[in-house]
C-alpha cells in the first residue's frame, strides 16, 4: 500500500523518519529554485504560496499537519511533535483564507525548534510574527482567528498548494517559493543542486563580461534549425 | 518508501493495480457527495474541476499522466495504457489552461475503452466531445492546442487539483465533482457509502412529510446546550 | 441603533416583516435587471454569484441564515423559519466553497414552502436539485459536506455577496443575478420597475423595426456636444 | 505608423475593410480550434471569454468598440456602423463585470444585421437574449446596467480579452472560445484551416479502429529517442 | 426603518454620531486581530484588502463613500466631511480596480486630519502616499485615474468588502487586515478586547519557556474524547 | 496593412524605431500615473502587473518579445537586440506562472544595458535581482525554471497584460504599474505630462493649507445641479 495514511484522520504519527539533516542545511544555502530544477523541475508548492517577509532563505525537515477551514486546533497538536529543524508543513481540506496562527502559536513553534511555517491558508500577526523573526509562507493574511472543534491530523502525508508532502521530507523555501524533496531524495538532489550552482559563478561572469547565452549555450544553430529568421 | 515514482518524469508504468470493479461500479451509481462522506470528507479535487456536460456521473480506475505546460504529448503515451473502465486522470507540472484533449484523442481513448478525463488544465472541442458522449471534467476550455514535445509520465502517483491520485484508485465524478477513492479503499468505502445511501431514503420520506431536521435529528438540545437563543 | 443583531452570533429571530407579498410577486415577473434599475442601481449580489439551473426566475422573502465556513448547522434551525414564499439567504463568516445544501436540506426547505435557496458558499447534489425543481443560486458547486459543530444566527442582517440583506426583505433572482429589495421599500420599486417594463414594449418593436437608439434616445446632440468625430 | 487610432477616444471610423466574406464563412465552418491552429496557434481571446449559450458556432467581420467601465454609451454609437455580417467586438479601458448589454440593444443589433456579441465584460437578460437566438461571448453575466456618460471609440484597433482587434478583421467563435484572424490573412487561414480538417476525418476512422495515435503519428522513436522508459 | 439610507444615491449626511474617542484609540492599539476576536469573530474585511505600506496600525471612525467604478467625485465631497480622527471607507458599486486616490486627494485629506483611507478599489501614487505617511488598504494599486461625472453618496451605511459599515463606526486596520465595530458597541468590545491582550502576556511566556498548549490549554483530555489517536 | 508581424512566430526584427529618448526620459521622471492621465487614459497594463522591487521609477524603450508558455528560449534572442536604456516587454502565448527569468539573464541583460524587464509570467531569484538592482514588473514570483525548445519571436507586436507594445514604443513603469507610449506620440505625451505635472504642484500647496477640491476645482455647482443633497 503506497500511502496507507493520507485520507486518515484523528491519527497523530510520533516517529518519523526525518531527511539528512546535512543535505538539507545545504539545500538551504542553495535556495527553491536551484532545488526544484535539481529535482527535474517538480515538487513546486503553487506560486500563490508568499512568504510575509522578505530576503529569508530556510530549508528544514516536515512535520506535516492537516487542518479542518477554520480550525486550527491540530496545530497545538503538532507543536508537540516538532523538533529542532522542522518545518511545520500545514495543508487543508478545503479552500480557507482564515487566520490559522498568529504570534502565540509562533511562541510555542520557536520554543519546540521550529524554523519556519507552509501554511495553505492565511496567518495574522504578521508585524509581530516578522519581528520576531520566524518565517511564514502562506496563502493569506487574515485577522480572523479559528476555533478548536474537529480533528485533523499530525505526520501524515498531505497536500499543501499542490505538492505532496511525507512528513520527514526537506522544504526548502525562500522569497521564489517552497518546494519539497522527498527525504529519501535529500542527498541526491543536495549534490546535484549544488553541482549545478558551481556552473553558475562562471556562467554569470562569461555574461556579465557581454557573452551572449546565444553563444555561451551554442543557441544559435539549434535556433536555425528550427527555422527562426532575422529580419531588418 | 511511500511514493518512489511521484518525482520521476519520462517513465511509463504499464503493470498497475486497479481498484476493486464491482466497487468502483457501486461507488459510481452513489455519486461523488455520498463517496467524499464515505471518505471521510478527504479526497475531493478542487471544486474548480467542473464537468463539460451536465448530468453525467460515472466511476472508473485511474490511468494517470503528468504533463508539462501547453505540451500533451504523453496524452497519446496514456491511450496505449487505457484498458476498459479506466478514468484518465491528467496533472500539469504548472498552471495551464491550455486546450490539451479535443475530438480525436477522445475517439482513441474512446476505442480504449475509457469512460473519461479527468484534467487538471483545459480541454476543446467540447461541443463534438459532448456529442460524442465522452464525459470530461477539467479547470477550463479553451481552444488553444498543444505541442508534443517534452517527457511526462504515465501511471505515476500524481497530483490532480490539490488530489493525490496513484494509478489503479477509483475516480467518482458527477455535476458536484470529482473524488478519488484509494484501490485498496475501494471496497470498504463502497460499503460505508451504500449503508449511507440507505440510510437517506427514510430520512428524505420523513423531511417531505414536514418533520423538521432539529427533531429528525434531535439537534434542540445539543445547540441549547452551545447557548442559541430564540428571540421575537 | 440601525443594524443592532448583525454581530450577533447564537440568535434566531423568530418574529419578521416580510416584504409586501404582492409587490414581491410583481416583481419575480420583472426580473432582477429591471428591479436593479428601480433601485437606482444598487442592491445586487456580487456577479459571481450563479444559478446551479438554467431558465428559473424567482422572488421570495429572505429568511436569512449567518454560518461558519464548513458548518451548516444552521440551516436546520433555519427550516423552522422558513414559511411558504420564503428565499432563504446565506451568508458564511468567512470565505469558503464546501457543499452546505443536498437534496435533504432541499426537501426540507420544500416541505416549508421555501422558493429557493441563495447561498455565498457552494451546494451539492445539484443534478437531484435541478430534478426536484428547486433553485438556487451559489459561489460554488462542492461534493464536500459540512459538520454541525458551531453557532450562527437566524433571521439577522446578513452581507451576502456584498449585499446587505435584512430578514423580511425582497429577494429576486434569475439567470442574470441576485437583487435584494429592502421590505420597506418594495412596493414603490416594483412600481418603479413595472413602469420601466411598460416603456420598454414600445422600444422593442421601434429598434426592431430599424430604428437606432442614437435616434431614440436623441443621443446625437450629446455625442457631438462631448466631441465624438466620425472619420472615413 | 503601425497603429495610429489604438489610443485614442471620441472616434468613429465608418469605411472599415472587411475580411473577405467567403473565407470568413468557411472558418466559421470549422470553429475556433482548428482556426487557431491554422493561424500558427495565435489570436485567440482568454479562455474566460465564455458563451452564455450552448452550442453555437459563428463567424463575422468586427465592428470594434472601446467602452469606459459601467459606460455602454458607444454601443449605441455602434449599432450604426454594423453591416449584416458583422460581430461587435467591445473592450473596456478597465476590469469591469457590469450588465453593459440586454434584450434592448440586441434587437437594434439584430435589426442592423449582426451576428453576435463578444465582450470583455458582463451582459444581462440572458434567458431573452437565448431565446431571441444572439450569441454572446462575454466575461461576466450581471444584472447591473450601465450609465451613458462618457466617449469611447467606435472601429479603431482594440485590445480585447487579450487579442488584438482591428476593424474587419475576422472572429470565429465556438464553444471553444474566441478566435481573431487579422482581414489580411482571412483566405489565407481558411485554406490552411480546412487542410488542416480534411485530414482530420482519416485520423478519425483510424483512432476510432483502435490504432494509437503512437503508431498513427511515428511517436514511439521521438519518444524512446526523448528517454521514455516502460517499466512493469 | 433598520437601514434607510443604504439604496439612496446622491446623499451626503453632514451630521454623524462617531464611535466613543477613547475606546476607538484604545483599540487601535490592540489591533485587528485581537479586536475581531472581542467582537465574537464577526466585522473583518474580506483579507483581499491589503495595505500599501507595512508595520502601520490605526485606528479611527467613519467616513463612508459611495462609488461608481471609475469615478471619484465624491471623494472630493466626502474630504469636506473629515473630522480629526477619521478614517475614510470607500465602497464602489461594483467591483472595480482603477486608482481613485492619489497624492493630491491624500494631501487634502490629511489637511482635515484623516488618519487613514480603506478603499474597496484601487489606488494610485503609492510611493508617494507612503512617503506623505498616509496609510492606505486597498483591493488594488492601479495607474488608472478616474472621472468626475455620477453622483454617489457620503456617510451613508455602505458595504465594503464585506463588510457593513455605518458612518460612525470604529475602523481598525494593520498588516492583519481591516476590522469594523459598530458605534454603539465601541466602548463593550474596547474593554473585551483589552481583557483578551492582558491574558496574552502570561500565555507567551509560558509557551516561550516550553510549556506545550497542549498543556496550558488543558487540551489533551477533549482531544482524546474527540478520537485523537497516537501511533509510531 | 497596419500590424504586419503581430501573428508571425520565428522572426526577429533586428532594426527597430525607438521613441524619442529624451522624451523618454522625461517621462521616467513624471510616473506612470500621470503619463496615463496624458495619454487620455489609455496604454495601462493589467493591474495584476506588480514591481518585484519597491520605489522604483523608470522608463525605456521596448524590445519585445513573445514566448511560449514554460519555455524562455526566446528571452535568450531577446538579450542581443538590446541596446542601453531597453525595458525587454515579454508577452506569452497563454496563461503561465512559471519563472522565466532569473539572476543569469538578468546579468546578461544588465551587460546589454537594458533598464528593466516588464513580462506577463512569473520571475525568480527575485532576492538576488533586487541586490542587483535590476528592477522587474511581472506577474508572479516562481521558482519554476523553462525550457527551451520552440520558437517565438522577438520585436513584432505583442500584447503584454493587456496592452499593445510595438518595439521601440516608450515604456513607463512604477509602483503604480506600467504604461506603454506609442513611439510617434513619445514627444507629445511627454509634453502633455509635463503640463500636468507643473500644475499639480500649486494644487498640492492649496489643499495641504486646508482648501477644499470642491471649491479647488469649483465643484460644488456642478454637484448640486447634477442633484447632490445635504442633510442633517
Amino acid at each position: 500500500m503506497s500511502t496507507p495514511l493520507i485520507n486518515q484522520l484523528g491519527v497523530v504519527k510520533r516517529n518519523i523518519e526525518r531527511a539528512d539533516r546535512d543535505a538539507t542545511e545545504r539545500m538551504g544555502t542553495l535556495g527553491s529554485a536551484t532545488v526544484h530544477e535539481a529535482m527535474g523541475r517538480v515538487g513546486l508548492f503553487k506560486p500563490y504560496m508568499r512568504p510575509i517577509q522578505a530576503g529569508t532563505q530556510v530549508a528544514g525537515t516536515a512535520v506535516t499537519v492537516l487542518l479542518h477551514p477554520g480550525d486550527n486546533w491540530m496545530l497545538h497538536v503538532a507543536a508537540e511533535q516538532i523538533q529542532p529543524g522542522d518545518i511545520v508543513v500545514a495543508a487543508i481540506t478545503a479552500e480557507c483564507t482564515d487566520g490559522y496562527f498568529g504570534d502565540l502559536l509562533a511562541t510555542s513553534f520557536m520554543a519546540r525548534g521550529a524554523r519556519a511555517l507552509v501554511i495553505d491558508a492565511g496567518v495574522r500577526d504578521v508585524r509581530v510574527l516578522k519581528e520576531m523573526g520566524f518565517p511564514v509562507w502562506s496563502k493569506a493574511i487574515s485577522a480572523k482567528g479559528c476555533i478548536k472543534a474537529t480533528l485533523g491530523s499530525v505526520n501524515i502525508p498531505v497536500i499543501c498548494a499542490g505538492a505532496l508532502v511525507n512528513p520527514g521530507d526537506a522544504i526548502v523555501a525562500d522569497d521564489d517559493g517552497v518546494v519539497v524533496v522527498p527525504a529519501a531524495d535529500a542527498v541526491r538532489v543536495a549534490d546535484v543542486a549544488q553541482k549545478r550552482e558551481d556552473l553558475e559563478g562562471e556562467k554569470r561572469a562569461k555574461l556579465a563580461s557581454g557573452v551572449l547565452g546565444l553563444d555561451m549555450y551554442s543557441m544559435r544553430e539549434p535556433l536555425a534549425r528550427a527555422g527562426l529568421k532575422y529580419i531588418d
